[in-house]
Formats: C-alpha cells, sequence, structure tokens
C-alpha cells in the first residue's frame, strides 16, 4: 500500500510500542485496528479512540481486510504467529515489525513468508520504562532513530515505503543497515549498556543511597528499569554478538583498574583523553 | 562568621565550582574575592561582576580580610596551599572545601592547620562537563545533594554553619556522612559510575555510530566528557575503595555474561527484576 490516509494499519501486538505505532497513525487518519492476546489492552485501546477495531485473537475478518500489518510482538512468537495466520493475509502487501535485533528473525520469516507478501525488518529505537499499551506514547518518536533492515529478497519499493513509516510516524532520523551490521550496533549502544545498567544497580546493597547520588548515577541507571521478559529474548536471540561486545567493554574497565591499581596516570589520562573526544561527536 | 550578608568570602580556586560558589554567593549579597594562579581567570570573574576582588598571587590583605575561605582547588594541593599562607589567615575564621575525596585530605588538613581556626570538609555533588570559571554556573546546585564530612576534631557550630553554606547556595539536599562513609559511597554512585562511561566511550571504534545511538547509550556516556587531570588525582586518592567497588561490578557483569553464555534465563531474569525494584528507589 502507499501510506496514503484511509488506508487500514493492523498491529498485532498492541503493546509499549504497537500502541504509540497506533496512536500517531490514528492521528495521521489512518483506520487502524489491533490484535493483541490480551482483552484488556484491546478494551482499553478501544475505549480511549487508540484503535478503531479490535481483537484478542487472529481474527479473519480483520487480517483480510489490512493493508499492512505491523508486528509488535514479542520477538520469539512472531515467526509462529505468521506461519499459523498467514493464509487469511490480503495478497501483494508489505508487513514490517518493531523488534530489537534482526539477524535471528528476518531471514527466518522471510523464508516462510507467503510469496506474494513482501516482510521488510525495521527497528524504532525508541523506548519507555514503562510497558504496555496505557503507557503508549507517540512522543516518544521525537529525536530518536527509526532503521529500516532489509536484505537481499526486498525490494527498492519496500525500503522505500519502510522509510516512509519512519518519517511519518515522526522519527527524526531513518537510516538504512544490513540485519549484521544492524545486530553489532545493537548489542553495542543497546544491550551491553542494558547489561551494565543492570549490573551497577545489583552489585552491591544501595538502598541507603538515593538520598546522595548525583545526576550521574542516576543517568547511568534510568535503563536499570528493565522488561526481563523481552529484554532476556533480545540477549539471548543476539548471544554471539553480545558476548563479544561484553567482554571487549569488561577487558577495557580492567584495564583501566589496574591502570589505577599501579598508579599509571599516563595510561589512565590518555583514556580519559579518547573518551572525551570521542562522546564529543555524539553531542549535536 | 555567621552567613550574614556583607561578610568577605574569599575563594581560592575559581575553577567551574569555585566560580560556581562566587555567583550564587554574590547574589546573595557577599563580598566575594579570589585567587587563582591564572589570571585570565581572575579577570574574566572581575569583567563579569562574579567577583569583586581577586589576584593570581597568595594576597596578603585579601587573606587577611576575608571571614571565611572556601577551597576550590585541586585535592593535591590544597593542603601545601594551606600549609604555606594560614599564617595570613584572621583568626577565628571557619574554612571548607569543595574536594570530591575525604579521607586522604581531611585529617592532613586538620592536622597541620592553626589551633585558631577550623576546617569543615564538604562535597558539592554537582557538575558539569565543561569546566573553569567561564562555565560557571549556579543553576547546577537545584536538584543536587550538599555533603558535610565533619570529623571528631570539628565543632556543632562549623558543622551548622556548613550546612547552612549548603542551604544559602541552593543545594536541594544537604546531609552528614563521616570521610569514611563518603569515600565509599563516592567510589560507587560517582568514581565507578566516571570508569564505566569512560570504558564504554573507549572500549571500541565507535565513530559511525552517533546516527545510531538511543538515549540510553547517551545517558550513559555523558560523563565520559571529563576532566582528566582532576579525575585521575581522585581516582589516586580514593584508590583502595575505588577498586572495591569497580571489582565488585566487574564481578556482577561477568556473573551476567555467563548467564547469557549459558542461556541461564532464571537467573538473568532475577537479576533484572532486583534491579527494576532497587532502581524504583531512586525514582522519587
Amino acid at each position: 500500500m502507499e501510506w496514503i490516509n484511509k488506508s487500514r494499519v493492523l498491529i498485532v501486538g498492541l503493546g509499549l510500542m504497537g500502541g504509540s505505532y497506533a496512536k500517531a497513525l490514528k492521528r495521521l487518519g489512518y483506520h487502524v485496528y489491533a490484535i493483541d492476546r490480551n482483552m484488556e489492552s484491546i478494551k482499553y485501546a478501544l475505549d480511549n479512540n487508540i484503535i478503531d477495531k479490535g481483537s484478542d485473537i487472529p481474527d479473519e475478518k480483520l487480517l483480510q481486510e489490512a493493508d499492512t500489518i505491523i508486528f509488535g510482538l514479542y520477538p520469539a512468537i512472531i515467526t509462529d504467529w505468521i506461519r499459523d495466520n498467514q493464509k487469511f493475509f490480503k495478497s501483494g502487501i508489505i508487513i514490517t515489525d518493531v523488534t530489537g535485533i534482526k539477524g535471528k528473525i528476518v531471514y527466518e520469516i522471510q523464508d516462510i513468508l507467503r510469496e506474494d507478501i513482501e516482510f521488510i525488518a525495521a527497528h524504532p529505537m525508541a523506548g519507555r520504562e514503562l510497558s504496555g499499551v496505557k503507557n503508549a506514547d507517540e512522543s516518544i518518536f521525537r529525536g530518536a532513530n527509526y532503521i529500516v533492515v532489509p536484505t537481499d529478497k526486498n525490494s527498492a519499493e519496500a525500503i522505500e515505503w519502510c522509510k516512509n513509516l519512519g518519517q511519518i510516524l515522526g522519527f527524526s532520523n531513518v537510516s538504512v543497515l544490513s540485519p549484521d551490521e544492524h545486530d553489532s550496533m545493537i548489542a553495542y549502544v543497546s544491550q551491553l549498556t542494558h547489561c551494565i545498567a543492570v549490573s551497577l544497580m545489583t552489585c552491591r546493597d544501595n538502598h541507603k543511597l538515593a538520598d546522595y547520588t548525583g545526576d550521574s548515577f542516576r543517568d547511568l541507571t534510568r535503563i536499570a528499569r528493565i522488561n526481563e521478559d523481552m529484554w532476556t529474548e533480545l540477549f539471548f536471540m543476539n548471544k554471539e554478538k553480545l558476548l563479544t561486545e561484553m567482554d571487549l567493554f569488561i577487558e577495557e574497565l580492567q584495564s583501566l583498574r589496574n591502570y589505577i591499581e599501579n598508579g599509571d596516570a599516563d595510561r589512565l589520562k590518555n583514556k580519559m583523553r579518547l573518551s572525551t573526544q570521542r562522546r564529543k561527536n555524539f553531542d549535536k
């Protein structure tokens, strides 16, 4: 479909991200449908005018009407869901997802997908420390990155369509990476940082320290409030790349530790100068 | 001295923190003097009405006039500076500092200090990623913690005086810790976090990644822009406690790494639940 007002968008998995997509697309004039196994989420979204129609089962009629489908499901269940229900999809449509890792699922989905339907993967790099459709908020897209993740099987048309989706949702930057590039990048900038935040919070008792912490500790642990089911899946699905990044980081921190133990001011300051110089690149 | 308008406050070391103190105290109606070996800093502060008088040497007259002295010097040189210049201090005054570690210097200063003068240590837990008086900004005190760090040698009067200083400067929380408690806390919430931020920034090439990072990476590396001279001094002066915290953190992250490698979802989720629960305590 073209991204024109009045087409029918079906969102499967109406959580924080699916709900935020729904709010943005509804405001833009699309007909928004949703399927979520939790009837409370569907009811909330209907009551609050976030969606036009909804169901807690894979309703044939909703599936047949959809001009596109956006998957907001946990990564471990997307492929099976598509395998079970693709017989109802309208012919010729493009479908996409919001999953935080790609290599493990994109090829799998493209392999089992009907030939008259195209799956183009995308990763909206936005989020909150809260989950569920009740916390959905399209303002999380502002200032955030949207990454389109095509394979050799994708058409130029589907890539353009997907970039356009990121733009109309309100993301500030839309870019394109291969599944491998995406997963390496995400292992470093997102998965490793979440592992660090969790470890910093759990490595010692800190219940008396909330009164004394400055901004730095709060900044480093904001993402330590974490959805344990989703992140465990994401970590396991990107295990090899995440372990590589964790080992690089642990080795680096161990070096810094040894410079401090040995009073090696020169090497320590060199690291700090490098970090200062590199960090400037991220302030724009 | 009482914290009454019109008393004369001398700031020794007019950097980011000294300059921010100067701005706040001047606005409150105090006479603010400064000594800094960098004449440019003094000139800038005079030109911008941040101080009333200044000198780039330990000017006898300024020292004799001061009703209190606040040390904004790097920790390694405070004790020597006081030893060299205390003969000019007015009798009966209370003096304080802004240093980020305490055990190593507080006892040292109190040992060499004239008996008719009292040193009470304080740590204003505020800062910016920029240094120097030109970046001084008293608004960094809002929402921040001010910690008074007395020893057995301090009088109840000096402790009250110092708490009052934190309050009039505009800090949101003023509390009291022993030097040992302070240094353990700071090793964890501040020094370890800076080591983590630096290591995250230096552990691998990332110059192409600025376009793809979400808020989490930016949050975790904001403090990777770091004053290498000051922080190297702070790390070395608190070496033993910092190494303890670094080892605890590295061990914890290593455990998380092993849970991921072994696919141990139960232990991984337990850590995430603990981190989520603990982090809530820091959101107020």
